[in-house]
């Protein structure tokens, strides 16, 4: 039978960690990090070498207008060209010359327009987010509970590379791909360690190299795309895992397996399980540096910024090995 | 005689670095931190215990408009409330009832508002910028030269903090409070180390204590502050560190020691010497943390965002102990 | 007694205008203008003289971050100064010297942060707007139902006057000033007219006379104010005029007579009458020429920019003599 | 031979308008609309129809990012979904209830991105603007000199519409069509009347009509289009009208005639003549209009919004006839 809503319950009440960590927890997953788990990370640094998993944010992002998202807008408040046409003196700095000429600058960018954490409140689901917070804490002034300012002190431990398509002997997964516990396993394999608690853990699917490849990013951001199936919620359950990200815009397979059901693994991830979710991650270098050294574990250090009842939050998610 | 521009030009001579990594470089002082140094700072990680340096982003930030800066303004694009009213079903996400309801939101910020990073493209001098560049490469479309993207897979080291105020016994430095090479040298004794090569060092002043303490900004973003003064420079410059950061809007004493130039160690630091300052960092938690167990230095992992063409970015430095 | 909810009500219940021009009428009391009227209006042009009655839209505006309401932000996308130091050449143009050079740029500002009409979606009482819309069709989406785009072919009239501190002999009229009936009917007689139907309605209190002769705008935006009470109410709505527009910041005195009701005639005049208000007019100029001339009426023309979905508008509205 | 920067400078020259309304002039033709000319155009509101001739502003315009221009970006800072969850009352309204629930809006777009007028500042030739003051007064503040708030108080008079293509028996005109001075007189001769001085002149091509036809915008915004020619320089610079507006993104005929000179008709009218510019003004209702009652001059009122130190700004120009 088909899996719909009923599977997405199931699931759901499997994983659910309402509760876990008291009535009032907004931190979800980042509770399973523990200080020992910190100092044992740090010792993966043994070549020095720092990998951003960043995309760029700039005009060439992915995004196309899909659900109000556009790639970030950055603008000159002042700049070079005012210092040689002599405006900025005049313009910002009072006309008396001092020497200094300063360049500002400014952004307007959707949080989930590129590289990014989704924080607990990002996912409603039956009017309830993480930890069963009504959705009226997230309103027009943002979230009031759940903001991606809970992990402003946090993401930091064991990175895992999950490079799927190396894995399978491939150079991408294709759109529909479903990855279930089975592939996170050769993954694993090919890895050559096990995924445990407390770990951030990162599923490359290839669809940025992809992309790269076509020249052009078509509709990576939110069309179909090669991601996280219904298959592979108990692996990811029964791991404790910190969190989760993808070099996919959804981190999901799409179209989902469940055609009543939009996005199902958010709703089991983030709303019952506390999961916190990345997307849009670039994937590629470190899989690249992996590949070479045959290390696929890390010293992994990635905070949202601390943008106050946020839903989310760019990054620059730093591996460090 | 009174400190002008031609003690800045003196110091610039003797601590610039224009070529010194290159007639390309735009880099800066992160070309000093080297992968070892990445390898001993992770040895710093004992008690895994992770400290945020960043402020919070939002409306309750220091910005009252000085110089165009304005504090973020985060904006929902929908919301919990929708989920609640039944919109985002219909406005989003076609009618067709598929369960998941998301929330997503849109920050507008300058980027020099809260905690960031100066980039090479954002001081201007003589119509050029660090390592030569003419300062046309910084027009309305941004820095196609000396960008914050620059330092998207850097900003990892060792991180040394200078608690100035505990050092000389004191809640924190009045506005107007020049620190000198003595008071950094004091600082050091008091943290019980030395500041080296490819340090990422973070001065700390107490002027956030003080707003805190007082209960409001008053007119700390472009008031006057305590901060570096022109005495620090050759301390500075002797480590060649990797980057510096402080607790205050311009990392420098104001009102600045030179009268007839206007932030004279931007001048000098950022223009000449390349290294990458940091400001509106707040150094409170990490402070009061390292007063309680005695240790000063740490892991440091704090990229900036890889805007593309800005001149500076918001970050979310963290501190590893 | 002192007025109270109950009195809102009766108010609302005796101008009520719901079902007047049909069940999916969103245009309220525009309705009330007749193509006579458009024309007759015309023949108040007599000295060919035009007079804005817009707030220049800057930094220097009234707000102050009251209700998320701030002054408009305007950026330059590429300037003069880019022009000067041949970036735009470089940067926008493709390099190849075409002689032309363009300059752009772009605002970001609240629609209620200035010179403003407020639509029929601004408004929610009980969960309805205007005509009894459901308050869910003004969502994150936008107002699917009374936004201000419904005027787009319309506001233009004749317009009127009512000067009421001339009227009174003063200046203006200090904040907590209730203009009732009776004053008004004095400003009428000041002007020596009789406001009718269809009529466009300007009604000054000199708030920001007050703020020019004080030099700030203090609380101007948000604060106590002179304006329109519970006693005009009747006058209104046994006139059907086509709009109503004051010189402060809400159209009502404040504090509001009703302890227990937030701005008491927007409740009664938009969702109840249908009738648009227009807030921060400048009226001063207008008002000293009528001054001069002796009169009071003219033909105008106001209607908001159709922004879709939006429950307000900026505009310039004109006042033509 | 074929034209180029050379006749764009003789054009220049011939119709050039520097100095000719004093050395501080801002406001080029306007400077050309008597008073009496208001007065006789009111005369013409006969049938007291309103006609807009703004397109909508929202995210369904024609911009695709060239230029880095963008559709506008509407956003809620508060609606009635708050209402309905009670998270206004909350978050706005201080938790007491008051009854009032208000709701607030926001917009983010390109001043150029729509229905607009060109203000002065717009164009730089040979780093002038009109009136040959210098570039450097458009800097990365704005538009110190040439700001479309020169404006504010102006763009009322008589309005004609030239329709090119039913003139011509046409539906539109296809690109690269170049109107010369004796289709304008077709159109005029069509319209049944003479443009003369202080005139505004609406020149339609049918662009946005092919555009609806086609169902899309394609490259309406910044590709080929029918548009003026060199040919109808002196026809415009003859009749001293005040502004020109057509339905097109850039007023003239695209690619320009002149391989070497980008919008060299902006050269000519803006920078030399001091000529207001009108774009993306979409004449079809008022076209179908003038073709149904014969009669194509109407009463215009059209100002700008005053946005301080602005290049450029949208509006709701209406036509009364």
């Amino acid at each position: 039978m088909e899996p719909n809503i009923e599977t997405v319950r199931e699931l759901s009440r499997r994983h659910g960690n309402w509760g876990r960590w008291g009535p009032d927890d907004e931190r979800g997953t980042l509770n399973l990090v523990t200080p020992e788990m910190v100092v044992s990370a740090a010792a993966l640094v043994r070549r020095g070498k720092t990998i951003s998993m960043a995309l760029p944010y700039d005009e060439n992002g992915p995004q196309t207008g899909n659900l109000g998202r556009f790639n970030p807008i950055h603008l000159m408040i002042r700049d070079g060209a005012d210092a040689i046409a002599g405006t900025s003196l005049r313009d910002f700095y009072g006309g008396v010359d001092k020497h200094f000429r300063g360049t500002d600058d400014l952004i307007i960018m959707p949080l989930q327009s590129g590289t990014q954490w989704d924080a607990m409140g990002h996912v409603v689901f039956e009017n309830k987010i993480y930890n069963g917070f009504g959705a009226e804490w997230v309103s027009s002034k943002g979230a009031l509970k759940g903001d991606v300012a809970n992990a402003a002190n946090a993401m930091v431990g064991r990175g895992v590379l999950l490079d799927v398509p190396r894995a399978l002997g491939l150079d991408w997964l294709e759109p529909g791909h479903a990855i279930g516990a089975d592939e996170l396993q050769r993954a694993e394999e090919y890895a050559g360690l096990d995924v445990g608690a407390g770990d951030f853990v990162f599923v490359r699917t290839g669809a940025i190299a992809a992309a790269r490849s076509a020249g052009t990013w078509g509709d990576y951001a939110g069309g179909d795309a090669p991601g996280l199936g219904l298959a592979s919620v108990d692996w990811i359950g029964e791991r404790d895992i910190a969190a989760l990200a993808a070099d996919t815009w959804g981190l999901e397979v799409r179209p989902n397996e469940t055609p009543d059901v939009f996005q199902p693994l958010h709703i089991v991830l983030i709303v019952h399980m506390g999961l916190w979710l990345g997307e849009i991650f670039d994937l590629d270098p470190l899989a690249d540096d992996c590949a070479e050294d045959g290390v696929h574990e890390f010293f992994f250090c990635g905070p949202p910024l601390p943008f106050t009842r946020a839903v989310g939050s760019p990054l620059n998610p730093m591996a460090i090995k």
